[in-house]
């Protein structure tokens, strides 16, 4: 195998979830952050035996010998992965990342109280926080795409928690160990609590490392899974992993771990012990579809704007200057999706900041994102 | 292939989930509801076959083609199990049942309002209501296991829901067509509305049949899963399903859906298409497994009382008046824990109407039933 990406449509179109088949078959879908990947042999293998076995019982809760099971195989791949001294007798485990949210949300903030985010940003942010009976506020990044700390000190005055996304979705940024120190001042004297949304973590594929949150800022949580960097949406499990001064998820009653799926844990924990090498492909990969968005851009849509992903396997394109969007006016993901045929992100419901964007989905074979590249530049290129 | 229960427990041990691996080696598992069975080919296949494809990403949502494929496919089984017509178009999918009550109960109450059950009822059904912000009333069932009406009428006159277990964990009482008619005339005079959590109906193991509470109750809205009568529990998902007259699922949120899992989906889809044949293997097995507790009880433990179970694979069992817990005054699952090394349900962890009792699981093969058995009998009946 050369990259795990090497994938044909008609594999991707024999699968059932949602990226291929949201739209008919004449789009061809770079939205949504399912990776056109081939799996792990070792997720595999793992989920097969437990099937086999009749293993999909519950999976065993914090007050049982085998509850740290998965926390272990996570705290093995963040010491590997990024010098982290995970501590695993204090995490705890949830059903997804943004049910962890809203639980870890929940134990440090009461109904009501206001929470801040950084748009442009995973749209779920938003629509999880006020469904939870929190307000959210926002503080949007800077053009540059960094943490805007006026902005954060803004927002923090009447805030209770603020929601972090590192790596960022969906511009790619990993924030600096000096941003981070001064969010964590920041929030400390604000009284604000930080949890660290760190689902992109292992997908570092520029020259920067990622700084874990809570190496940082002591009392913040963070979020970690396997289920983006490994592709196992469909297979969800998630850890939340406090801070050396953050105590709150001690008082997170026992029926937050209910909805884990024993199974999924299993994947994952598959995924943590025997997927660093399949992960490095995954990286240059991505890498190299980079490589290939950015000649192509230079060559074809050269008013298209972007700054190549630090971590994630996105591409964050502002085309608001590309001759099709000046011409029309319109949301740049409706033109792509109606003249050509593209089902990409589109950067409004990101939120502020995303006007004149869309999220291109980088984890596909390079056939799969010439054509995509190719429908891109054409539509947008073209004025009227 | 006899009954999907003949397993050893060498086989049981290389299980991870909870069950096995909760108490140290010399104690035997017969409580939480997770059966000793082998697992239903089509559901090992499916998912097998979903893990080799790389068919790990979202499950399709509501908007998507796709979306309706777990309702199409619970829509088939039910109409097979239950003559009932469901309204698979209205329906949504939730990540498990207890989350999906969560779900409903928010979207039709408010925080702070009172949600009524039936003890001695399922444990999390209090700490979940709790969790959302709900004050629990109680309305026990009767000394027969029965739903009390003026109890209920007493309940009702506060409160805005009505959370139902049916068939009900852990007397595994099924509630008739007039009892649901009644519960609905007084729920509709006090403005009640009725939520039922209905994971174990397909699990009816004596004459009486399963009558789906939306049949009867026009605007009350169920909860099914094929987690319970499958042993999918480490695979969750589960459908919410609206009587004629319950519009409300089509104001939850999309996100509501977010924490679906995909695979376990597919795992569901598997079990409703092909499971019917293994089902009914289950069920006379778990009949079989009633006959030889009610043998053994006439024996050798004649103080104990029980009713065999109309569905689930629970026995609910009164032990008060046997000569250990008389003797003792202890809390019976203790004295089985420590002197006869059995761990079953503690009664009183159901809630009121509790006392005395033990929940134990019935869902094994007769050996190890049997010495489950002899521990349960040989402490019980010994004094002091
Ligand atoms: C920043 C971020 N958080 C959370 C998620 C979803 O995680 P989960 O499915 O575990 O809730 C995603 C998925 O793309 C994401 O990008
Ligand atoms: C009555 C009842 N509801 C819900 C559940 C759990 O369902 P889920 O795991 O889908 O939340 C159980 C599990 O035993 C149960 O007995």
């Amino acid at each position: 195998m050369g990259s795990p990406f090497d994938v044909t449509v008609a594999e991707m179109r024999r699968r059932t979830s949602l990226k291929w088949h949201t739209y008919p078959d004449d789009v061809l879908p770079a939205f949504v952050a399912e990776m056109d990947v081939q799996p792990l042999d070792a997720v595999v293998s793992a989920v097969t035996g437990a099937m086999l076995a009749g293993d999909t019982g519950y999976e065993a809760g914090p007050t049982s010998p085998r509850g740290t099971a998965y926390a272990e195989a996570f705290a093995g791949f963040a010491a590997r992965q990024h010098g982290w001294d995970v501590p695993v007798e204090r995490t705890r485990m949830v059903p997804d990342v943004m049910l962890g949210i809203v639980e870890v949300v929940g134990a440090v903030s009461a109904p009501g109280d206001r929470v801040v985010i950084n748009p442009p940003v995973y749209p779920p942010f938003r629509a999880f926080l006020e469904h939870a009976g929190r307000e959210v506020v926002t503080a949007p990044l800077t053009a540059q795409g960094r943490l805007d700390l006026d902005a954060l000190a803004a927002a923090f005055a009447d805030a209770s928690v603020y929601l972090l996304c590192h790596p960022h979705n969906p511009t790619g940024t990993l924030h600096t160990a000096d941003e981070l120190r001064a969010v964590g001042e920041l929030a400390a004297r604000h009284g604000v609590r930080v949890v660290a949304d760190e689902i992109h973590a292992p997908l570092t594929v520029g020259d920067e490392a990622f700084v874990p949150t809570t190496t940082v800022i002591p009392d913040a949580i963070a979020l970690h899974s396997a289920s983006k960097a490994f592709n196992l949406a469909g297979l969800k499990a998630a850890l939340a992993v406090p801070g050396p001064a953050a105590d709150d998820l001690a008082r997170l009653p026992e029926i937050v771990g209910h909805g884990v799926s024993h199974v999924a844990s299993i994947a994952h924990q598959a995924a943590y012990d025997h997927g660093d090498a399949w992960l490095d492909k995954v990286r240059a990969a991505v890498r190299s579809r980079a490589d290939l968005v950015e000649r192509t851009l230079a060559d074809r849509l050269p008013q298209a704007r972007w700054d190549r992903p630090a971590a994630t396997y996105f591409a964050w394109l502002d085309v608001r200057d590309t001759p099709a969007v000046v011409s029309s006016g319109a949301d740049p993901a409706r033109l792509l999706l109606q003249r050509g045929r593209l089902a990409v992100n589109s950067g409004p419901t990101f939120g502020a900041g995303g006007e004149g964007h869309v999220r291109l989905n980088l984890a596909t074979s390079t056939e799969i994102l010439t054509d995509a590249l190719d429908r891109l530049t054409t539509t947008l290129a073209a004025p009227g």
